[in-house]
């Protein structure tokens, strides 16, 4: 079961992340990745190693960015929501 | 339209990457990313990136080995299958 609470707190902070993923988690761009349904403890441990520049070459710089500005929380909150998103949640 | 021959070749090339993937790409440990559906040129790029070392840290190692056995022709196929598997499909 969803909670709600969580999904909708982490649906804000995913606001500048669904530029390229998507505002449901499918990306619009070939080599970006799809996030909807994705592992969320995966999604945490990527932003994580964004932050630990253990990532590097193509679109790794703009990931950096991104995970920078993130807190714990940030992260497991967005990884959250993008595990639970589906087609249909997303339109609430 | 799914290329049933190119998905057919794939997931046998896909066989080795199931043990940790699932046999649709949905991983069975939330630290394994789920494949399912995934955007084909990002697993492309994700498979070249182990094969250059462009990722470190945890798993990293493991994917090293399945990496470097590959041809970019493999990468293709195993990718191919992995972003066309559903639930039902893989069960033909």
């Amino acid at each position: 079961e969803v909670d709600s609470d969580k999904y909708n707190v982490g649906q804000k902070k995913a606001a500048v992340c669904m530029t390229c993923h998507g505002t449901e988690g499918i990306s619009n761009i070939d080599i970006y990745p799809n996030l909807q349904g994705q592992k969320q403890a995966y999604l945490v441990t990527t932003l994580k190693a964004y932050q630990r520049r253990q990532r590097s070459g193509g679109l790794a710089l703009v990931m950096y960015e991104q995970a920078d500005n993130l807190t714990e929380q940030d992260m497991q909150d967005i990884s959250y929501f993008f595990s639970n998103v589906t087609n249909e949640s997303a339109a609430h």
